[in-house]
C-alpha cells in the first residue's frame, strides 16, 4: 500500500516519524534552525519545461474553465505553480501542465504523444490524474460514474502521481471557494452535478489521498487541501444539512472496492 | 484619485455602486441569476502569451524564490493564474509573467526591452510592481527604503496595475501563510527585514490598494489578499504582540506623503 514514489520522501505513518534519509539530504521532517526548513537544492528548469508550456498553452487555447470566460491555460500555470511551490520536481510540474490534455483532448492517443515527448515518467502521472479516456471530450461518462471510478483508483497511485492529483484538487477548491464568497451557490451551478455530491467528492478525495500513505512532502498539500475543502463544507451550509446523500455515497463507494 | 483602468470597471464607491455598463457586457455586479456571474465572454489567449511565457522562463531561468529551492518560475505562473483567475486579461497577465524582469534582471533598460515586445500598456504594469531600478540586482536599496516609496506609490497607480500588483501580494503572503503553518517564525529568515515590519507591509498594501479606489474587479481579490494576510496576522502572533512597530512605521508613512 505504501509505495515510495517521490524520490527523497518521508513516510509519516501513524504516531511514527519514518526517515528515509538515506535517499535524500533532508535528515528529519521535524524542522530546528533555518536550514532544517523544506528548502532543497536548487535545479534550474531545463527548456523541456519550456516546451511542456507551449505545448499546454496551444492544445487548451481555444478552452476556457467551466464556461467562465477564464482562459483554461490559467488552471494549468496555477496546478503547476502549486506542484513546485510544495516542492514536486521539473517532470511533476510538466504533468501538471499536461494533466487534463488526455481527458479533455483526444484521450489515449494523446497519452501516447505525451508519453513520446515528455517520457514515461511524466505520462504515467497524467495517466493518473485521468477520470476519462474519451477521445470526443463531450461523450464523457456520467459525472458519477467517473468520480466513483477515480476515487476507487487514486489511493494504489504512487506519492507522486497522488501529489500532482492533490495540487488540482487544491486549486479546484480555492476556485470554488472564490466563487461561492461572491456568487453563493451559484457556484456549484457550473457543475455536472448537485453541491452536496461535488463536496463529498472533495472530501472523500482527501481521504483516499491520506489512505494512499502520506509523505512528508505530500502531507503540507493534503492538510492545505483539507483546509479548504473544510472552509467550503462551512460555507456552502453542506454539513448544517442531511448528512444522509454523504452516508449514502460512502456506504456505496465501500461497497464496489 | 478613481483613475479607469480595467476596461468595463465597475468602482464600488462606498455604499454605492456605480456601473459603467456602457464599457462592458457585465450588466451588474449583483448576482441574481447563473448568467449574471462573473462569466464574461471567452477570448482565447493570443501566441504573444506563449511568447511571455517563454521569455518569462528564460530571463528568470537560474533564479530560484529567496533560496528556496523552489524555481522563479512558479511564482511567476502563480500571478498570472491569480491575474486571469481574478478576471485579469491577456496583457495583464504578460505584465504578470514579467512583473519582476525588471527588478532582478537589468532595471530600466530591461524594462524599454519589454516594452518594444509586448507594448506599452504591459510595460506600464510592470513598471506599476517595481519597487527597484538597480541594473544590478544585488546593488538594490535597503528593504525599508524600497518599500515606503513603493507603499507611498501604489494608491496612485490605475485600477488595472494595482490588480496585478494585489495578485503578486496574494501569492507571496499565501505562500508566508504555508511557510508559517510548517515552519513556524523561521518562515520570516527568509525576508530582509523582520517579522513585524513584513506583516505591517503586507497590511500597508491591503490599505494603499483600497485608498487608490475599488473596482468590482478588484474586490474579490484585496477582500481574498485581506483575508489571508489577517491569518499571517493571527498565526505569527503579531496582533497579540505590542502595536508600537505599527504605529511607528504608520506615522513616518504618513508623514512624508
Amino acid at each position: 500500500m505504501f509505495s515510495l514514489g517521490l524520490c527523497g520522501d518521508v513516510f509519516l505513518l501513524p504516531r511514527q516519524l519514518f526517515p528515509l534519509s538515506c535517499l535524500s539530504g533532508i535528515s528529519s521532517p521535524i524542522m530546528t534552525t533555518k536550514a532544517d526548513c523544506f528548502d532543497r537544492k536548487f535545479i534550474p528548469l531545463s527548456t523541456r519545461f519550456d516546451h511542456s508550456l507551449l505545448f499546454a498553452s496551444q492544445v487548451h487555447r481555444n478552452q476556457d474553465r467551466k464556461k467562465s470566460g477564464i482562459p483554461y491555460v490559467s488552471h494549468l500555470l496555477g496546478v503547476a505553480s502549486i506542484v513546485m511551490d510544495y516542492g514536486g520536481d521539473e517532470e511533476m510540474a510538466i504533468a501538471a501542465l499536461l494533466h487534463d490534455a488526455v481527458e479533455d483532448h483526444g484521450g489515449r492517443p494523446m497519452l501516447r504523444v505525451i508519453e513520446q515527448l515528455f517520457g514515461p515518467r511524466v505520462a504515467k502521472i497524467v495517466d493518473g490524474c485521468t477520470d476519462s479516456y474519451a477521445e470526443d471530450a463531450k461523450k464523457k461518462e456520467s459525472w458519477e460514474t467517473r468520480k466513483f471510478r477515480y476515487l476507487r483508483r487514486v489511493r494504489k497511485e504512487d506519492a507522486e502521481t497522488r501529489f500532482v492529483s492533490a495540487a488540482d484538487k487544491l486549486y479546484n477548491v480555492r476556485a470554488v471557494l472564490r466563487d461561492l464568497r461572491y456568487n453563493g451557490d451559484l457556484a456549484f451551478a457550473r457543475f455536472a452535478a448537485p453541491k452536496a455530491k461535488i463536496i463529498w467528492y472533495y472530501r472523500s478525495l482527501v481521504n483516499e489521498y491520506r489512505a494512499g500513505g502520506v509523505t512528508h512532502r505530500l502531507k503540507p498539500l493534503i492538510d492545505d487541501l483539507d483546509r479548504v475543502v473544510m472552509e467550503v463544507e462551512h460555507l456552502s451550509g453542506v454539513l448544517a444539512a442531511s448528512p444522509r446523500p454523504h452516508r449514502r455515497l460512502t456506504t456505496r463507494l465501500r461497497s464496489k472496492r
